[in-house]
């Protein structure tokens, strides 16, 4: 079987595509007033979701939203012998203690930003290998705990670059199990750290957009597909800053994807009302959107072949602070209304 | 072939167990001056490692770690198609930092102290599974960068109580494939978050004890076999305290593992010569003890069969300053100097 599955150095092509059996987004206010407001399933009038800090907040979001997954799918806690997720928080903490109530086997993950692209990828993995029978994907972001740990305090009300994004408070989840019905994950291409030397923390989609390009033509080079395979290639979060230069980037490949490229930090918000400079950003940000949002679109047929692209920006503030420019990375994730090889 | 590799609810079995074609310790002086000293490949004299600060020093561990371990199984970054690796730091850069040197894909995990088990449990079933050739598992820890950052900076001088463990200085990688020599990763039981309510942050030990205990019964349950299966079985770093309460833990579970029972964070130093209370911990301190000295009692015959669990506790300083209990979790990784099934 070795060879097989896996596909040029990057790539992981399935034999037996898992299918994505449910999915379930949670968002906070903001993003329950922007133009993908009808897409979700739990729209937050508290932002705090009924905890006394933010912390907790994000916690409780992943909890609603994996409940909302499980009870779409008709399945339980009990069922689930995978759970792979992630968020932005110092030591995970919004999926750790979410994962604490449900005894569910935890498989923690740090990817930053592209936390759903890796998680999702390692889920159909294990479903794919017969390793779990079904098996969640999961991140969140929260906008206030985001600010305090990576910025400023709230209160301090500082001011935000014109590069800078806007962490959507969000939480989503997705199962996947062996059932035959679409839509499938076909395969995935791994990305590997990239890092050009950006080193303004307040321009992340700059600093992303490279590791987008370079994932995305890992995936054509590993498969031999053209992105007119493709209705979709859609960035985690780059916002309007990023998916420009990407644009760029991908241009200078020979590659214009023209009306197939999108990113979910675009996507969430209205940039200009809402206010939020260059767009969404955080490991809710493309998990909401894929969740809500891009898998309604291939389940009614408006999209038949996604290539869902994560993005993430592995900075910390240590880092920034001690002159480091910011490594990224890209986890492609092949999303397909019909199953078949990659 | 699904059915068959999923055992019970949290074990995975593997029908083709992967190989450790290598592995590699770098420790610092601390460790490189107590019990284990002549089992580690890269003792520094430096425990900056060359570099500026203490953050870039454990990435620079990591790329010490990962090239010593490819060297010895005749690989290159080039060879290797799936990193899994962490660290304690925050947003992980120090194993990020590692990988982007690498050119290698790289999947990013958090999961505390436990990430040694994690990432090899991830490495085997991609190697397995047919998704990767060749998988890497590296995690590390750095007594100076976790003391700044989960506890005070350095300076202070804080005084440490009898409970409290010392972070290991130190970074091991192991290198996996299909080559059908030993030792053989047979397969693995992922942990379940637990927590029992332990909130002091000085005693990680007593938090971490009932996840190792959790999935130390999980694994008998799933796999059917007992304690005299195993020549060892060794937590990750409960240290004295935790150690002790596990035993407690699982003698009420009516299971005696007497001298079977073993922990990294006991082995590592000489606690009372070497000052370090409880023991040692980090995410390096199961990866050096594994990857200098278990692996290689499988290797001389010393050892058969062997259960490696390290356990690690998902707090973070601001989950403790909210008055949150300590969340725990085990991951157990069944390595044997002969294959076959679990």
């Amino acid at each position: 079987m070795t060879g097989t599955k896996h596909l040029g150095r990057q790539t992981v092509r399935f034999e037996s595509p898992p299918s994505i059996l449910s999915a379930a987004s949670v968002v906070g206010k903001k993003e329950g007033e922007g133009p993908l407001k009808d897409r979700f399933d739990i729209l937050a009038s508290d932002t705090k979701f009924g905890q006394d800090t933010w912390e907790k907040a994000e916690s409780q979001m992943q909890t609603l939203a994996l409940q909302e997954a499980l009870k779409k799918a008709d399945l339980s806690y009990a069922s689930v012998d995978m759970l792979f997720g992630g968020d932005l928080l110092n030591q995970c903490i919004g999926t750790s203690f979410a994962a604490r109530g449900t005894d569910i086997p935890f498989l923690g993950l740090y990817g930053a930003c592209s936390t759903m692209g890796e998680s999702l990828s390692l889920a159909a993995m294990a479903v794919e290998g017969g390793y779990a029978e079904y098996a969640a994907a999961m991140t969140s972001s929260h906008f206030a705990s985001a600010e305090r740990q990576y910025r400023t305090p709230l209160e301090y009300g500082g001011q935000r670059t014109p590069t800078a994004q806007w962490t959507v408070t969000g939480a989503g989840a997705v199962i996947l199990g062996q059932a035959g019905t679409p839509p499938f994950v076909r395969g995935f291409t791994s990305g590997k750290v990239v890092d050009l030397d950006v080193a303004d923390a307040n321009n992340m989609g700059a600093a992303m957009a490279p590791a987008f390009v370079d994932t995305v033509l890992a995936h054509f080079r590993d498969t031999g597909k053209r992105p007119s395979d493709y209705d979709l290639i859609v960035s985690g979060d780059l916002g309007q800053v990023g998916l420009d230069l990407a644009r760029d980037l991908l241009s200078r490949e020979g590659l214009d994807l023209g009306n197939r490229l999108g990113d979910c930090g675009t996507m969430i918000y209205d940039r200009e009302a809402q206010d939020v400079h260059a767009g969404g950003s955080g490991c809710g940000c493309s998990a909401v959107v894929f969740a809500g949002h891009l898998l309604k679109l291939l389940e009614t047929g408006k999209l038949k072949h996604l290539l869902f692209c994560p993005t993430g920006a592995l900075l910390s503030p240590v880092s920034t602070q001690q002159g480091q420019s910011i490594p990224a990375i890209c986890h492609a994730v092949a999303v397909s209304s019909e199953g078949g090889c990659l």
